[in-house]
């Protein structure tokens, strides 16, 4: 059975949080995962050009009602014209979710993951109080391919 | 660029009814198109088996918060939570839409594929009155084959 | 117990339709109800003007991300994002739903409403195919004192 | 023009908090605004107790199918059933966020609430990285009277 890794992060991602991605969705592919992602631009563009590089599958969750302002690297866009509410879907289709960076919408992302339960791993992501809220159970990682080993040794 | 075509119908459907999705399915699969579908059972099922047999790729939008109840042959299962809210992306999603039979949850993905205007063909689904609305445009075959032989005479 | 009536309609709507939608709109507002309704144009916009001018509360479940484009007679815009994903609350939120002609977004309300097993009253609406699925079930009516009274006599 | 403020909170809270959430309900609808919050129980719960304890008007926007579960002070329940993707709901139909505590639903709200700009109050809640994301701008109060105040300082 296939499994699934979502990738979330920032739309304008540049520089080191792009390689990062890109080489997060690189390491998906390698391990035969399928990438999912919100089908966008910046950490959504670069995962799905790193899983694409290494011959993997991409789907991306489109918050619009069109493949309109789709990255090129989604093999398979889900039209949801659900806005930003697309982003739970993000979540719960995944077994794991790796977050680069990542802004607002990110967060929103980290929120849904760590209340389904996911397990969640970050590079250089929000750092969230664990004192004030003890479901929060992010795996922090310094480098792309220890953010996909950690992943699936945890996924099986 | 891949191709979707959405197949649509009862969870409970059965007999002739089940026999042409699984057909729909393998033609879909046949063409190198993608299915999709609610992801559940009766004309979703029968289409992802018969895509599977013939060795294409299928796509469930799922309306609970897991893949629970997935049918088995739902290579990639969007998993939305959102109840029958789903129903809108299993048609935005397509390129074009086949109705085998149907019942409500059909009858309102009919309504949103018109809308957006959309391809629709139907095998035995529901006649809507074209009289009342002149938006209302299903083109009516009778057997799988000529659903989607008209499905990519329509897409390209 | 405040009582919820949606109404459904086009956003084009004008003429007797909008007349008819009105008079709908100032029933329920005289028997105590509140109107629920897609905030925007046609019969939408028709019902909550009536509902206002005979003292009545209106909601509005919005389609976009702001109240943009809401009808000035809705007191209560729910703001949803969610696109067309946003006509299943229309028909969840209701304990009964009355139809005034309509459209393809109105047949995917109705299609929702019967699926829930809402009582569902219509004036000049879609005719669906009673034969080809005996889930439809809507109340003809052929005007709006006739369709109001219908849903109380069937909601208490 | 009606004025809507969202309260965002545990469902689970207790002790302060529920305290805190009841007096911000007052606050509130002692200032002719509308209340809304996601319809269950905890904060959602104080917050509509106290509205309705001073004469107010309550939104609760209902992850269900239905209204079971929905707290008595509900008077305008919306009927979403999308699960927790209706927490953007919460956020797009208010003028000003409050938010008291919360969990990891909480986090997605604060989260969907910044993101578009929305006037952000906190009583005891996330403390978030404004160094990480300098997008993150919530006002941070001690009592619950501050906190509407506040928020009316900002809506006007």
């Amino acid at each position: 059975m296939l499994k699934f890794i979502s990738v979330i992060g920032a739309a304008n991602a540049r520089g080191k949080e792009y390689d990062n991605a890109l080489e997060v969705g690189r390491e998906i592919a390698r391990h035969k995962a399928v990438l999912v992602c919100g089908g966008l631009g910046g950490v959504m563009e670069a995962a799905a050009k790193g899983a694409k590089e290494a011959g993997g599958i991409t789907v991306g969750i489109i918050p619009g009602n069109s493949n309109k302002g789709v990255n090129p690297f989604i093999d398979i866009p889900i039209i949801t014209g659900l806005g930003e509410a697309r982003n739970i879907i993000v979540v719960l289709s995944a077994d794991c979710v790796i977050a680069v960076g990542g802004e607002l919408g990110t967060l929103s992302e980290l929120a849904f993951a760590l209340k389904h339960k996911k397990p969640v791993i970050g590079i250089g992501t929000w750092n969230l109080d664990k004192d004030y809220c003890d479901k929060v159970n992010i795996i922090v990682v310094s480098t792309a391919k220890e953010a996909v080993e950690k992943a699936f040794s945890l996924i099986g």
